[in-house]
C-alpha cells in the first residue's frame, strides 16, 4: 500500500520532468492535427547525438571499469534478450487474428531496445541522484542483437517449414552483422571504441553531454506526435497486439529487475544499473528495429510490430515503466 | 531633435548588434548572389527552438504572474491586431492597382506577428538591460490570431458577396483551430503549456535559453536572404504595395506604444513591454501567416501579400522599427 | 633521429585527438559498410558553423591587428597557391594515363583550401597551447582564390588551344566573382566582415566558439566516410593520381612551412602560423573547390580530381600532415 501510493505520487511528479512532459506534449500536438513537423534531419541528427554521447560515455567508464563487474548484467541482458522474444513468439501465437511471423516481429522488436527510452532513463536517474555504474547503458547491444537474431531466426524457420515441410538453414553471421551495420548500433559501438581507445574528453564534456538533455527533449516531441499518428496502424490489425504491447513492456521489465536484484546481491550491481537493465528490457526497438525486422521478414506486417511497439508499447515503457522500477527501487534498495 | 539625434546614434548602433548584423549580411549575401544556403531543416529548427524558448520562458513566467496585470495588455494586443486589418484593408482598397483580396491578405499579414522580430527585439532588450514582464512575448497569439482571422473573414465576405450578391457565412471556428495548429503557435502554445504546468528549468537554462541567441542569428542571415530574393516579386505588383509595407510598420508600432503607454500609467506596465508590445504591432508575420493565407485566401496573388511583408516589412520593422521604439522609450520613461 | 622519434610518438598521441579519432572512426564505418548516415543538412549546418566561427575570430583579430604583420604570409599564401597549381599541372603533363585537363583539375584543388582541415588543425594547435596571430586563418581566400583561377585560366587556356589552334581569352574576373559566391568562401567573407565592423562577440562567445569543436567531430566523421566511398571512383583512373595525391600534400606543406620559417625571421611570424600555412598548403578543397571546377572545366573527369583529393589527399593532409608539422615547429623552433 505504501509502495502504491509512493509509486502514484512519483508516477505523477515524472510527468512533469522534461522527457515524459515533452512526449505528452508531442501526443497532445498529434491528437490536435498541428502541422509543427520537427525535419526528418533533425531527428537523425538528434538520435546520432544521443547514441554517441551513450557510447563516448560508456567507452571512457569502462576503461577504468572492472570488467568482471559487467560480467554477470551481461549475461543478464543476452539471457533477457532471448528469453522475451521465445516467450512473446510463443503467447503471440496462441492468440487469435495473430499471424505467426506478425507475432515473432513484433516480439522481435520488443525484446530489443530503445536508445531514447534509455536515455530518459539516464536523465530521470541523474535527475533524482540515482547513481549506477556508467558502463551499463552499453549493454545495450547484449540485448538488442541477441534479441534481433532470435526474431529473424525463428521466423525464417517458420517460413521455411511453411513452405518447404523440411527444416531449412538460417545463416546467423549476416543477420549479426547486418545489426551490427544499422544506424543506431553503429553509432553507439563507434561511440564506444572511441571512448575506450581515444580521448574525446573535450568533446564529450563540451558537447555530446551539455546537448544530451536538450536533444532528447526534441526527440521525445517527435516521438509523441509519431506514437499517436501510429494508433491508426494498430487499429488495422488484432487488438491482441494492443493488449500485448500495454503489457509486455512492464512485464519485462520486470523479470529483468529480478534478474538485475539477483546480480545486486551476488556481485554489488548498482540500484540505479538494475533500474537501467529494467528499461531496457520493457523497451522495444524504434530506431534500428523496424527496419532490420522489414528487410529480414518482408512477410510480416509493419502495422502489427511498429503499431504495437510504437504507438503503445514506447509510451507505456517510458511513462509508466521508469517510474515504476524507480519507486520499485526505492522500495527494495531503500534509497 | 535631442531625440531625433538619440535615435540616429541608436539606430546606427543597433546595426552593430548581431540580430541586425545577420539580417544585414543576408542580404547582402543574396545581392551579391552567393550560393550559401541555409538548409531548409536547419532553418525549420532554429524556428523550433525559437518559439520553444519563448513559450517556455512565458509558461514558467506565467506561473507566478499576477494574471490581473496581464489583462489591459491582452486586450490591447487583440484591439491592436484587429486594427490594423480593418485600417489596412481599407486604406489598400482605396489605392490604385490594389485588388480588394489582395489587399485585405496584406494588411492580415501586417496585423499578425513575426515570432524572428519579436526575438530579435527580445534579445536587443537584454542587452541595454531594459526589462519587461516575461510573460509580455506570451501576448503574441492575442495579436496574431484575431488578425489573421479578422483577414479572412474579411476576405471571405468580400468574395461570397462579389459572387453571389448575397451576404455569406464565413465560419469562423475553422480559421481560429487552423491558426492554433499551424507550426508556429503549436511551438509556442506547447512551450506555454510545458512552462506552466511542467518542470522544464533543466532543459530550458541548458538548452533552449542558452541556444536562443545563436539560432537567431542563423535566422536572420535566413530572413535577410529571403528579403532580398523576394524583391523581385514585389515588383511584379503595384507599387503602392511597397509604399504601405514601408508606412504601415512603424505606424503600427507607434499606435502600441502609445496605447502600451496608456497601460503603463494605468497599470505600471513596464517601459520593455511597452516596447515589445510596439514590436509585436510593427511586425508582420513570415512563418505561420502566409500559408495560412494561401490556403484560406487562395485567389489572393501571394507576390503581393509574401513580397511586401518579407521583403519590405519585415526588415523595416527590425532595423528602423526596433531601435526607434528603444530610443522612444528613453525619452518618454526616462530609462 | 629524435625528431622521427619525436615525430612518430607525436604521430601516435595525435590520433588520439578528437579530429583525428572521428575522422578514422568514420573510415571504419565506411569500411564495415555501415548504415549510419549524418544528414546532408547537418552537414552543411557544420560546414556553415565552422566557416562562420573562423571568419568571425578572423575579423575580430584583424580589428585589432597590425595589416602590416599579416602582408608578407598574405603574398607567401598566394604564390603558395599559384605554385601548387602550375607545379602540379605540369607534374601530372608528364605522367602516363593523365588527361591533361584532369591534371589541372586535380592541381587546382589540391591548391585551394580545405576549411575542415584548417579547423581540425586550429583545434589540435589549441589543445597543445601553440599560439598563432588569430588572423592566420582568415590568410584562407589569398591561397584558395588564386588556385581555383590558375587552375581555371590553365585548363580553359589548354582546351581552347587544342580545339582552335590559337591562344583564346579566357576572362577572369568571372571565375574570381563565381569563387566569391560559393558557399564557403562567401560563409568565410561575411563573418569576416560581421566580425571586422559589428559587435558579435556575443553569439561568438556564445554559440559559434562553444559550438565549434563539437561539430567539427561530426564533420571529421563524414568526411572520413566520405574519403573511404571516394576510393572506389580512384579505382577507375590512373594510379598516377594514388601517388601524386600521397605525396602532394606532405610536399606542398613543406615548401609553406619554410617560406612561412622565412616570414618568421623576416617579421615575426609565430609557430603557430608557420603550421596553419602549412597546412593551408596541404590541404585539398572539399567543400567549394569541387562544384566550381565541375562547372568551369566540364570536360575534367571528377572522378579523377575528387578522388584523389577526398580519399587520399585529405586524410594524409590531417593525418600525416598536421602532426610532422607539429614536430617540425617543435624541433625548429624548439616550441
Amino acid at each position: 500500500m505504501e509502495l502504491l501510493l509512493d509509486f502514484l505520487s512519483r508516477f505523477l511528479v515524472q510527468f512533469q520532468t522534461p522527457a515524459l512532459a515533452f512526449l505528452v506534449g508531442g501526443m497532445l500536438l498529434a491528437a490536435f492535427r498541428s502541422k509543427l513537423e520537427i525535419p526528418d534531419a533533425i531527428y537523425q541528427f538528434c538520435v546520432f547525438m544521443l547514441l554517441m554521447r551513450i557510447g563516448l560515455e560508456g567507452g571512457l567508464e569502462i576503461r577504468d571499469a572492472n570488467l568482471a563487474d559487467m560480467l554477470l548484467p551481461a549475461i543478464i541482458a543476452v539471457v533477457v534478450g532471448i528469453g522475451i522474444v521465445l516467450l512473446g513468439s510463443m503467447v503471440l501465437a496462441c492468440l487469435p487474428g495473430v499471424k505467426t511471423e506478425d507475432g515473432i516481429a513484433t516480439a522481435g522488436l520488443f525484446g530489443a531496445v530503445s536508445a531514447s527510452t534509455l536515455a530518459a532513463a539516464m536523465v530521470m536517474l541523474e535527475e533524482q541522484d540515482l547513481v549506477f555504474e556508467a558502463w551499463v547503458p552499453a549493454l545495450y547491444p547484449f540485448m538488442d542483437i541477441p534479441a534481433l537474431i532470435v526474431a529473424i531466426v525463428l521466423a525464417n524457420l517458420y517460413l521455411a517449414r511453411k513452405k518447404e515441410g523440411v527444416k531449412a538453414k538460417t545463416r546467423i553471421w549476416p543477420i549479426i552483422s547486418s545489426s551490427l551495420r544499422g544506424s543506431a548500433l553503429s553509432a553507439l559501438l563507434l561511440g564506444l571504441a572511441l571512448g575506450l581507445l581515444t580521448r574525446p574528453e573535450i568533446v564529450y564534456e563540451g558537447f555530446y553531454d551539455p546537448l544530451f538533455r536538450g536533444l532528447l527533449s526534441i526527440l521525445m516531441l517527435t516521438m509523441g506526435m509519431e506514437a499517436y499518428t501510429r494508433l491508426n496502424e494498430l487499429r488495422k490489425v488484432a487488438h491482441w497486439y494492443a493488449v500485448y504491447a500495454a503489457v509486455a513492456p512492464l512485464l519485462h521489465g520486470l523479470i529483468a529487475f529480478g534478474l538485475g536484484y539477483v546480480a545486486h546481491i551476488l556481485t554489488g550491481f548498482s540500484p540505479g544499473g538494475v533500474i537501467l537493465l529494467a528499461v531496457m528490457a520493457g523497451s522495444s526497438s524504434d530506431i534500428s528495429g523496424p527496419p532490420t525486422l522489414r528487410a529480414a521478414i518482408p512477410t510480416a506486417n509493419p502495422s502489427a510490430y511498429i503499431g504495437s511497439s510504437t504507438s503503445v508499447g514506447t509510451p507505456i515503457a517510458i511513462a509508466v515503466g521508469i517510474p515504476l522500477y524507480v519507486a520499485l527501487a526505492q522500495a527494495v534498495f531503500g534509497v
